[in-house]
């Protein structure tokens, strides 16, 4: 069922080779500007050309009077432009041989009015010359591992394996910083607008599709094609999970959506059949979503429910525990051989039924090491949640204390904190069960930051991380559904 | 009901005007040698006098070879020690003359054994010398407003208003860093351990009286007096909000409440009753028991659960609705008036159904000062939901427009993020009606760290943000039904 990526109607939106672009001019304040400037900013590598009907030169860039002066057919066109005359600059790119084209402008069907006439208008010339578009009344897309990011935002950090697709520009643009809070990215994010054209499902199509998509997060208002829907989405989940927040389940959001997008949004328990149909994930908020995809991209699935909780500080573990327990995960105890093997490293304050509360350890290595390669190796644990609290000003106390002080301890106590990272990494690395870190330390301190920076989950809380886990148990369970699905549970 | 703060067994716990400390030598990796450090480092005004066998000194303070050497009775005794020689301790306190103390030593109850019996013996040495203690197996107290942090981590912000009784000590220390992330801080905070003198009971109503304490957060994996416990938050609540997280009743949280604290806690549903009757907002994780807290005690108490939505971006200002919905919250549509009232400042793509959505602004002070002042100004506006968007690379973009380059340009977007940031908080300040910010900016954006650090709330999505206006209505509705109580209610 799987198609090639470049078939898709997207491909040549988020890869084109050449650009033209309408609506930018010298004016900063003008939306078009800000969007070439982000363009420019990310090191775009191909030819952009600015349409314009004065200016000669639009931010350092040759311009050009019309579309017929473009010294080659560009892959792309932009239009930032009025409503009124975006279908006329359509129209022109049309007869140039442009074929794709994201509408930015805004003041189509979303307006009501003669909005509707207009999106009409450029459907049928669409149409016509065989253009296939992305919105109007969308902020456009990003394809970081292509250096192209035509968004209002600049993109500053690395590609990551988050693709999304969201019926609000904002969930794309406003995302790029907030994913960079946990140092993720995304590998392509689309905002669909009215989806006219291309929609929401060729998006799923697209990033089940993209190798650099590990993880697909949607933000829905409404979904228009739902038969199609979840045929895509079960083709895909199989192989990529897929995470949605819908918006339009409660009454307000039923209403909100509809001055948004003017989605006509069904309620609550018919997208959470069309989700449980298509084994798409449901989240909560847009930061569930967030953390659903990290969790999902990063770890490797759980075969099964069984959690082991490790931690440090008794609270924190308790609260797991009972944050997966109300997911529906068991907690079991350990085996009796575990239980030998941990015996070495357990201070007798330590709790050894689960959670595993080491309360603390003499070697802290043992913790970050040693204690929860045990615990992955039991053959009851199918993931752990480990509770990671390393305090920059306790290591330094601690380096105090072996008689080291001034820059000394500043610099050991670096070089302890990267040492310890470097170790947990590996470790996580090694295993083949998901190990989800939680930490109410942000990365702002050293050892969280590093952690994730390379590849590791960590969350902000314990909460947060018991309900990831128990997404992803229920992405196994879906996915595993599909995979072995009767005709009946396919229809 | 309510009795005189200094009558409270925990005010010289608290309060301490001089206090010994047993356990602290000049070992830096030693337990009691990091609560010192504590101590010292948050500049503790009154006499420490380190109680120690051997040593003459003690981190740089003069140290006493027994209790009864000491040259005054110290109001306050910490201890420290191994489990064994904390009751004999105790008693050369009481033979001093000392009638408060923390043991933070563990090994007690919650070891079982034989560690039963001497918890037993702490509390008849306790009685017969008329001493009032917090613990054993706990990690202190912080009152920061009296430079007093008896923990095992540094305090490094300005004291808070949020008071918090904990029977897990890592929501009162790892909480510190926490809560700075939001540029909160406690009023002061208990560790309670395993109450075998003072309980959380005490702490509640400590708090209560507290001037300094705005809100009231507890951590509770069990309630030991139940009828005092309803009793107590009942008198509170009146004049004070109390937010509690319970970890106990799921199946796993009750598990491992028992191994941490040897607590004996009860379902769900119990638990749900005793919050009811009590007066208590319950929290469902962490994150939310301080959201609930940051709001509760920063922000006017809402009439009504009338709530209009603000926003310049479509995406968000859905979400926060459908939020809003599902806490039972209701967005009216504003009346002809406001809608009048807002024609001039609404572009012809925003929308005036509630949220009301911007889109954008020509002057952004009409988003943060004109519009929101006329929100509230409506009377079926119990409260205000803001989305605050503010992207520093936008204002420099902006700025760059006005033909402001290099350093002026940085300078120049600096003020002028500044002179916003000022006038929002002006606006807020000036209404009684709540007003709470979302953002997926963190306090890296300096627009938000300064609304933060001037009291305003701004929580870090749109779906924290309508939970926490929901637990702020729910607040009300119970101190109401509290204030008009019948007896039976009471009982």
């Amino acid at each position: 069922m799987q198609t090639p990526i470049n078939s898709s109607p997207l491909y040549k939106i988020v890869n084109p080779r050449s650009l033209a672009i309408f609506g930018a001019s010298n004016r900063y304040t003008a939306m078009g500007t800000n969007l070439l400037s982000s363009i420019q900013a990310l090191g775009f590598a191909g030819p952009i050309y600015p349409v314009h009907p004065t200016e000669k030169k639009v931010m350092g860039l040759k311009a050009y009077k019309t579309t017929a002066d473009l010294p080659e057919i560009p892959d792309l066109a932009i239009l930032v432009l009025p409503t009124g005359v975006a279908p006329e600059a359509l129209e022109e790119c049309g007869k140039k041989g442009t074929r794709h084209a994201i509408v930015v402008s805004g003041g189509f069907k979303e307006m009501g009015g003669e909005g509707i006439g207009l999106e009409k208008q450029l459907k049928s010339i669409a149409r016509q010359y065989d253009i296939r578009f992305l919105g109007p009344n969308c902020i456009g897309v990003a394809n970081p591992r292509h250096r192209f990011n035509a968004t209002f935002l600049p993109y500053e950090q690395e590609p990551g394996f988050i693709g999304m697709a969201s019926q609000s520009g904002s969930f794309i643009t406003q995302m790029f910083d907030y994913l960079k809070q946990s140092g993720l990215g995304f590998s392509t994010g689309f905002s669909v607008g009215n989806e006219a054209d291309i929609d929401l499902v060729d998006c799923l199509a697209y990033l089940g599709a993209c190798p650099h998509t590990k993880v697909i997060g949607m933000y829905i208002e409404t979904i228009r094609r739902g038969r199609e829907f979840i045929d895509t989405a079960r083709s895909i989940v199989p192989r990529k999970p897929i995470v949605a927040y819908y918006a339009g389940g409660s009454e307000a959001g039923r209403k909100a959506s509809l001055s948004h997008t003017g989605a006509l949004s069904g309620p609550d328990r018919i997208y959470d059949g069309v989700f449980r149909q298509s084994g798409v994930i449901r989240a909560w908020s847009i930061e569930e979503l967030f953390d659903f995809c990290w969790c999902l991209g990063a770890c490797p699935p759980p075969a099964g429910k069984g959690v082991i909780v490790q931690t440090n500080s008794g609270g924190p573990g308790a609260v797991a525990a009972d944050g997966c327990s109300r997911e529906g995960l068991k907690l079991n105890p350990v085996s009796v051989r575990t239980r030998q093997r941990l015996a070495p490293y357990m201070p007798h304050t330590g709790s050894i039924t689960n959670p595993i509360d080491i309360t603390y350890t003499k070697n802290i290595l043992d913790y970050f090491i040693k204690i929860p390669e045990i615990l992955l190796d039991d053959a009851e644990t199918d993931a752990l949640l480990i509770y990671f609290l390393m305090s920059e000003k306790g290591v330094l106390r601690a380096m105090e204390g072996f008689g080291l002080s001034g820059e000394n301890t500043a610099a050991e106590s670096k070089k302890f904190i990267h040492d310890q990272a470097v170790a947990v990494i590996d470790m996580i690395r090694r295993h083949t069960k998901p190990c989800i870190g939680f930490s109410f330390s942000n990365r702002e301190n050293p050892f969280i930051r590093m952690l994730q920076d390379n590849g590791i989950v960590v969350l902000p809380s314990p909460s947060r991380a018991a309900r990831a886990l128990g997404a992803m148990v229920r992405y196994v369970r879906m996915r595993d559904k599909i995979m072995s699905g009767t005709p009946q549970e396919a229809a």
